[in-house]
């Protein structure tokens, strides 16, 4: 372990991996923290819910499809849905830099409202503290979230073990949301006009639920993008998993930014798009169900579970060469989120 | 309002409320947050449960007493027991300064897990994001918290009615949190010894609680201290208050250090002091019972309401003399928590 904070500790990557491991997971303890899961399933009361907490620090506050306020309300939704649960209940938790402006803070405010009355969800509690000027940048926003488990959702958060030739599918295209936010970013030598992919996946995943389809595990893919969470899920699972490149959706204008600054869209960041492992035979009814709703129209089959005794992700490209799909040590872009 | 954030807007006074209820309350409208208590209480599919959040950043990270991990696990478990519910499950959300020593990280997570632990909490669910140099002070870490809301304090979370002649009572002095962070922060022109007061009060609250005494109301005394709190509670029930200010223990060294700096301890922040009302009755009983407990040693009456028709705090001097305790607009020391 490094000394010293560095970007990489905050950006999904191994780095990460290790400080969560070696000081959150080895002090604080508790299972369900341990299992590294986007929300935690507990007990209140003999009371089943689901409870998560994200920070945003995205720079800059504002790009295409989306700013903080409201990918504070949708990452957190996410986190509990993809769990199972329905979301309920946020809080907002504001950091804020003296000097910043009171109209850009309310714009972002309104985004969050409007965010999350789209997904159904109530901002219940808040926090807001001050620090002075060159203290944080601008404004950071924690939102935390409740929900709690439906019926029709039980046997899916008790989390199924996944089996060799269960199948792999995404809701869309890849990388859009890390593009949006650089693009608006850095002075990049071309035009852009991709937007973030930033929204609400609730509905879109308990559609799914509603139908009890034999559906084993899902995440959002955020920070470290599709290549890191599959490596997660490989090694928690101990399975092996291959996908098949030429299946992965890429917008033509996103693979045409990450060819030219060297960026690898499986690693980039997405703030609207779920990856499901399914059995085979619900596999098609799963697609179709995705497809009956505007998030989920390009929802494809991007691979499969090869192996039930291994740790590996494999991609197989265009002409049939296979490659190591590994965790990487930082990310290629801080503050995506 | 003003355009531009102000250290003010996050120390709890008058700048503060104006804009939690210009912005927060205006866009984010849910009832229960428009309480504007320590909690909000929550039906989640029929059960019944309390959730808050708050964000630390203060500054210096260690102080005698303390450091921002216990604290951040105080604030967070006092804001639930407060209003009634039994603390239960705690998320940490870290955002780290790269550069920040993973060696004082560590000093942080091993006193929040000690905490936690003496509080019966568990830390379940959390998250990291890092920023660039400068662009954040080191770290600041947000705590929400959810809990139940056992039989025994479901009359008490309705929140009862405030009464002439319901009685006044604190656990103990004021002002040590605030002048221990001020010590350990400034050059002072003299040595302190003082303490901060940061500590759990779940387990004191609910042995008050346990016993079904009349109580009416809590809250814990954190910025703006006594003086703010009383305001808000004089404004919200439309109460006169008055408080006898011999009777407010303050240390002597506490006190000295307000004299010749020109603070009032009465507007000092405090963590590890709650003000209970409750009926005159009960005054005796909820004292004993207190006394019981080492974070309650020093509870005593410091005051009655004396009007239901009214918003006003007074105090009343040694000899005699009555002064108005205003909302401030700002605090004196801001990044106390």
């Amino acid at each position: 372990m490094n000394d010293y904070i560095r970007p990489g500790h905050g950006s999904g990557g191994k780095l990460m991996h290790e400080l969560i491991h070696d000081i959150f997971f080895r002090h604080f303890g508790h299972h369900e923290l341990k299992k590294g899961s986007d929300s935690a399933l507990l007990q209140s009361n003999g009371h089943r819910l689901a409870f998560t907490t994200d920070s945003f620090v995205v720079n800059p506050l504002f790009f295409p499809g989306g700013d903080i306020g409201k990918l504070a309300v949708c990452g957190t939704v996410n986190d509990l849905a993809v769990c199972g649960a329905i979301p309920q209940y946020l809080s907002a938790g504001f950091i804020l830099e003296e000097g910043f402006s009171i109209a850009e803070l309310e714009k972002i405010v309104i985004s969050m409202a409007r965010e999350a009355k789209n997904s159904g969800v109530n901002i219940v509690t808040g926090d807001t503290k001050v620090v002075h000027k060159g203290m944080a940048d601008k404004l950071f926003i924690n939102t935390s979230g409740i929900g709690y488990i439906p019926e029709y959702a039980g046997s899916f958060a008790n989390n199924r073990k996944i089996k060799k030739g269960d199948v792999l599918i995404i809701n869309g295209t890849l990388g859009d949301h890390a593009i949006a936010v650089l693009s608006e970013r850095e002075d990049l030598p071309f035009q852009s006009t991709i937007k973030s992919d930033c929204a609400c996946l609730n509905h879109l995943i308990h559609s799914l639920l509603e139908k009890k389809l034999h559906i084993k595990f899902m995440r959002d893919l955020t920070r470290g993008g599709l290549a890191t969470c599959l490596n997660e899920i490989a090694q928690a699972q101990a399975i092996d998993i291959e996908i098949n490149e030429t299946r992965i959706p890429v917008k033509a204008s996103v693979e045409g930014i990450c060819e030219t600054l060297g960026f690898d869209p499986l690693y980039l960041a997405n703030e609207g798009k779920v990856v499901i492992i399914v059995s085979a035979e619900d596999a098609s009814e799963v697609i179709e169900t995705l497809k009956a709703d505007d998030l989920g129209k390009e929802s494809t089959i991007i691979g499969k579970v090869t192996s039930e005794n291994g740790k590996k992700v494999i991609a197989e490209s265009a002409i049939g060469g296979k490659r190591l799909l590994q965790m990487r040590t930082g990310e290629q872009l801080p503050r995506i989120c």
